[in-house]
């Protein structure tokens, strides 16, 4: 197994309860009352989605945008950010076809995403999986992985409708937005 | 299965007779008779390695680099280009920290990259396929697969020995050069 491996299992069982599963756009996912975020196994559940994705390289960000993000950045997993968010995009051949100069171009000198993922620092934790070059024939390109506290939804709720106005979001083709809780608290 | 992954298994079958497996830096690959490259399952086989790697998009390659790179290079497979390489290669962690800047600024200001590869075109035809963002894995980052007439042997080795000669190629912390004729002719 791929070390950076991760896997998101929408089930019986899992540390989070789902709240909502919305399409934001294309095919959503099916219900589940339970997602499972790990990188081992995950527990032996009823199964309504298994999603792989692996932390990999930076695509895009240079240099200062890069240490700006790590400096300002929070650890994912914090006590008190008990609400999280997986964010699952798939983006059209369009986007792939591109070469890399046009495609950083509309990400950030147009679309500013490194610069709005900022503005949610630190309250919102992030990690971002790839899934378009597995083995497996994958649903969606990207999983991000969100957490926050609940006091903290708003800023998360501004981030994702900025980033879903932007010109990068014309080359999403289906997006599904699955908000959750951690148990406990 | 993803539609853009390819099996290179090194056995008994394949298509391909392995002419020499040469460890350039780190751990060779252990010697097989023959090389199977395809994208269905591969024939049954006693193996000797299996490596696997999924065709993706640019990650360094300008509008104007990939206009010239399609404008001058040649479909894989051609009749007459019976000599073949698979150059498989592990870049080290230094390089994967990089930002994506810093890494283009190496690949290409410094390093050449596509214009190296540019001077070998039309003769040298090549596809690149990514192994880090796999499930499952891998022992290399990229299996880079070409094709060539005997003929143009030496300029393929000019080629090659170009690249090894680079910035880049100080980031390569395993890299192994299978070489292969393709029966019949």
């Amino acid at each position: 197994m791929n070390g950076r491996l991760w896997h998101f299992v929408g089930g019986s069982a899992g540390q989070f309860q789902v709240t909502s599963v919305t399409a934001i756009s294309g095919e959503t996912l099916p219900a589940a009352p339970r997602l499972f975020v790990g990188q081992e196994a995950p527990p032996p559940s009823s199964e309504a989605f298994r999603l792989l994705g692996v932390v990999s390289n930076e695509r895009y960000a240079t240099r200062s945008e890069k240490g700006e993000l790590v400096a300002r950045q929070e650890a994912m997993g914090r006590a008190e950010a008990r609400e999280g968010a997986m964010i699952a995009i798939k983006k059209n051949d369009q986007w792939w076809a591109m070469p890399q100069d046009e495609r950083r171009a509309i990400f950030e000198e147009r679309s500013r995403h490194v610069q709005i993922g900022m503005d949610a620092l630190p309250q919102v934790a992030r990690r971002l999986h790839h899934c378009r070059d597995l083995e497996s024939d994958a649903p969606f390109d990207f999983l991000t992985w969100f957490d926050f506290k609940a006091s903290d939804r708003n800023i998360f709720d501004d981030l994702v409708a900025c980033l879903r106005d932007t010109e990068e979001w014309k080359y999403v083709d289906r997006e599904v937005d699955v908000r959750v809780v951690r148990d406990g608290g």
